[in-house]
C-alpha cells in the first residue's frame, strides 16, 4: 500500500521540532523514517522508491525549489531573508475572520510574525545542505487580496568567487533544473498568474547591482504545485507514470 | 511665494545621483539647497521655516518613518532588506500593461528589480544619519492586486547592548513619535486597510525570535501620507497653521 | 428620547408582512406607528418631527431614491425589474462560505432569488405613492467582489405623455432633489466608486433608445448613505442639526 | 479551406444593421450568406456542414442559450429585460481607462447604457425564432471588478398555459440541452466562478414567485465558451472530430 500524506505530520523528522511548531506530541513516531520528504524536484529517486510521502507545505515548496540550487552549489551563506507574499487560499476554507472578503479585499499584511510553522520545513531542509544556515534563516508571511498563488523573494549574500553575474546564475539553474518538466526558470521577474491553475513553478535568479545581493524571485499556485498537483506528481512516480501525467496543463491567462 | 514640489525633482541633493535615476540632467540645480525634504515628523522644524519643499516618495515615506528611529539611535547594523509591498494607484493613471486590471487581479510580482529611483531617496537619507548604509540597502518593490496602500517590511541586524526585547523597541519608537500625530506605534501586525483613506502611518517593530533579527512593519496609504495628505501637512506647517488642520480622518474600514 | 433603530423591526407597517419575511412574530406591535420611516429625502418633514426613526435597508435607500421621483409623477407603469448589484459589506460581518474571500473574489452571483427581504420595504413605499405596483415589481439581488457599493438598475415602461426624452427626465429629477444636498442627478452612467465613503447617492435617469425603456441608474455606499451615514444625517434632523453636520465627505476615489 | 471568424463581421445578415452599430460600410458582403452563426448548441448541424463560421459574441453567447429553449417553446412572451454582469477581459487587451485597475477594483457601473453592438446579436437571434420580440429587448451591461466572467440575468412574463412551475421549467431546459455535453442545467443561482477556465454554461431558469416572472441565470467563462473554447468547439464539429476535444477540463476553483 502507498501513501501519500498532505497533512505536515510525517514532514518534520526531528520529533521536538513536531512538538514545538504543532504543539502536541507525534502520534506515531515509530512511522517517521518511513516518510520521503515529497519535494519532488529534489527526492525524485527517493520517491519513486518510496511508499510512503510526506507532501510538503505550499510555503516551502516555493521556498525550496528556488533555494536548494544555490545551497548546494555553496552560492550562498547565511543569513537569509526571506519575504512570501501569498493568496487567501492557503488559509484553507475554514470561516475566520482572516478570511472574510471585506477583511482582505484592498489590505496587505504580515501574519504569523513570531513564527510561522512552515519555517521548521524549511530550515530542516536547508540545514540538511548546509548546516550554516541553522537558525539563520528569517521567514515572514504575508497575506495579499487573490486567491490563488505564492511569491516568495529570497535575499541572500553570495560568493563571489564562484558567480559573478546574473547570466551566470541563470545557467546554473537552468542546469540544474534541465530534468524537470514542471520547473521554469524565467530571465525576467515572474508573476503569480504565470502559474495559476498549473503544476509550474517559475524561478528568477539575478544579483542585485546596487547592493550587490543574490535575489531569488518563486512563484506557484499554491492549490496545485503546492498541494494537490504536487501530490499528482509524487504520485505519478511512485506508481512508475510518467511524472507529468495528468496534470501538463498551461496556466490560466489572465 | 512658498513651494511644495510632488515631483522628484529636489528630493536629491547629489546631482550624480539624480542624472543617475532620471536619466536627464537637472534643469535647475541652482534650487536644490533652497529645498527641504518635506518628511514632515523628521525634518518638522525645517519645514516650519522653509519656502520651498520637496514632498517625499511614496516609498521612502512608508521606509524612512519605520527606519530613522532605529538609524538615529544606532539600534541597527548594515546591511538592510527592505521588502515593499504597493497597490497600483502607485504607478499612476498613465496607461499601461502594468495597470490594466486583467493583469494586475490575482496576481502579484516584483518590479523595477534592478533599481527602483525611490532607493536614492532611501539610502541618502539613511546616509545622512548613519554612513555605514551605504550601498547596504536592499530595496525591492512589489506589485500586489488593491488600488491603494502601502506595506513595508524591513529586515535588519541590531545591537544587543541596546535592545533587549519587542517591548522595549515599541516603547522607544513611541517616545520618538510622541509629539507625531499622524504616527500610530501599533503592537500588532498592522494592515494597509488601517491607514486607508488616512494620513496616518502604522508602524510595528519587533524581534522576531528564530532568527534573532529586528524588523520593522509599517504601513500607509500611498495617496494621502505619500503623496497628497503629506503635501498638506507640510503646508499646514509651513503657513503657521495646525499640522491637522484638514487631514485628520479616520481610516476608511472595511 | 429620541430612537433610531437601524434593525429592520420598525420598517414594515404590515404585521402579516413582518412575520412573513422576518419568519417571527412582531415583539412590540404597539410601537409601529410611532416610527417613522427613515429614507431621508422622502420623509425629511416627518422626521424632523418624529422621536423614532427606522432607517431604511440599504438595497431600499438605492432603489427607493431613484424610484420615487418617477411614481409620484406617474411618469411609470407596471411592471417594474430592479436588478441590484451588492458588495459584499451588505452581508455584515458574521462568517459564512458567502463571505470567504476565495468563495467571492472573481465570481458573481445571485442569491436570495425567490425573494429578498427588502423586497417588503420596496414595495410598501412604492404601493403607498401608487398602488399600481402591488406584486408588481421584481426584485434580484447579485454579489459582487468588491468591499462597499451598490449598483441599482430599474427598468420600467414609463408614460411617452409625460415624458419625450432623456433631457426633460433629467430636469425632473434635478427639481425633485433641488434640496437634497446628499442627492447628485448625473448626466452619465454612475459608478459606484464615484460614492465610497460617502453619503452621497448619485442618480441618472434617462430613456434607452433601442426599447424605448425609462431606465433608473442609483449608486451609493451601503455601510453610509446605507447604514450609518443615513442613520446620522436623521439625527441631525430630529436634533435641530444641519442636515449635512459631521458626514459632509467626498467620496474616496479611486 | 474552413474559416472560423472570431471577428463581428458575419455574424449579422442585416446590412443596415451592421452599418448602424459598427458605423462603416461592410467590406465584403457578398460573403455574408456563406456563413453561419456559431453557437454550437443551436446550430451545430448547419456548423458540421458549414465551411465560414461568425463565432458569437461573448454577451450573446450567454444570453441565447439561455434565452433560446424558451423562445423555441413560445414560454414567453415580450418585451424582455436582460441584464448582464461581465468581467473586464471582455474589453479586450487595449488600454483605456476603463480597464485601469484602479478605476475597476471597488467599482460598478453600466457601460455601453445607449446601445450595445451585441443587443444586434441578439435581437437577429431571437427573432429569428419569435418575430413579437422586435424592438422589444432591454439589454444592458455592467462592468464588475474580475478579470473573467458573465453573469446574465434575464426577466420575462411567460405563459401560464404551458408553464406551472420552476421544476417543470428546468424538465424543459434539461430535455433542450440533453446531447450538449456543455451546457449544465442547475437547479440553484449559478456562479461565474463555477465556469472560470472551462467551456461549460450553467443556467438556471426559474419563476419569481412574487411578481411572478420568469427570470434565467446563465453563466460562461467569456474567454472560453464565450470566445475561443467555443471556436474550438465548432472547429471540432467543422472536422468532424468530437465535439469535447481539447476542451474537456473542469472549471478552476476557487
Amino acid at each position: 500500500m502507498k501513501i501519500l500524506d498532505l497533512s505536515a505530520d510525517f514532514r518534520l523528522n526531528n520529533l521536538n521540532e513536531y512538538r514545538r511548531w504543532y504543539d502536541t506530541e507525534h502520534p506515531m513516531p515509530e512511522y517517521l523514517d518511513d516518510f520521503t520528504y515529497g519535494l519532488t524536484e529534489i527526492y525524485r529517486d527517493e520517491i519513486k522508491n518510496s511508499n510512503y510521502i510526506a507532501n510538503p507545505g505550499c510555503f516551502p515548496t516555493s521556498i525550496l525549489l528556488a533555494l536548494i540550487p544555490a545551497l548546494k552549489s555553496k552560492l550562498i551563506n547565511p543569513p537569509l531573508v526571506i519575504d512570501s507574499k501569498t493568496g487567501v487560499s492557503g488559509a484553507g476554507r475554514k470561516l475566520s475572520l482572516n478570511t472574510h472578503f471585506s477583511e482582505i479585499n484592498e489590505n496587505v499584511k504580515a501574519y504569523s510574525v513570531f513564527g510561522h510553522r512552515h519555517l521548521s520545513e524549511i530550515s530542516q531542509e536547508s540545514n540538511l545542505i548546509d548546516d550554516r544556515f541553522e537558525n539563520k534563516i528569517t521567514f515572514l508571511a504575508h497575506l495579499v487580496p487573490m486567491t490563488r498563488g505564492i511569491l516568495t523573494t529570497i535575499y541572500a549574500d553570495y560568493n563571489h568567487d564562484l558567480i559573478k553575474n546574473s547570466d551566470q546564475l541563470i545557467y546554473i539553474y537552468q542546469d540544474f533544473y534541465k530534468d524537470s518538466p514542471f520547473i521554469k526558470i524565467v530571465e525576467e521577474p515572474p508573476s503569480t498568474k504565470n502559474t495559476l491553475g498549473s503544476n509550474y513553478c517559475h524561478i528568477f535568479p539575478y544579483i542585485e547591482p546596487n547592493s550587490d545581493k543574490l535575489i531569488l524571485l518563486s512563484c506557484i499556485d499554491n492549490l496545485v504545485k503546492g498541494t494537490a498537483g504536487q501530490a499528482v506528481q509524487n504520485m505519478n512516480l511512485m506508481y512508475g507514470l510518467e511524472e507529468t501525467e495528468g496534470i501538463l496543463d498551461l496556466a490560466l491567462y489572465p
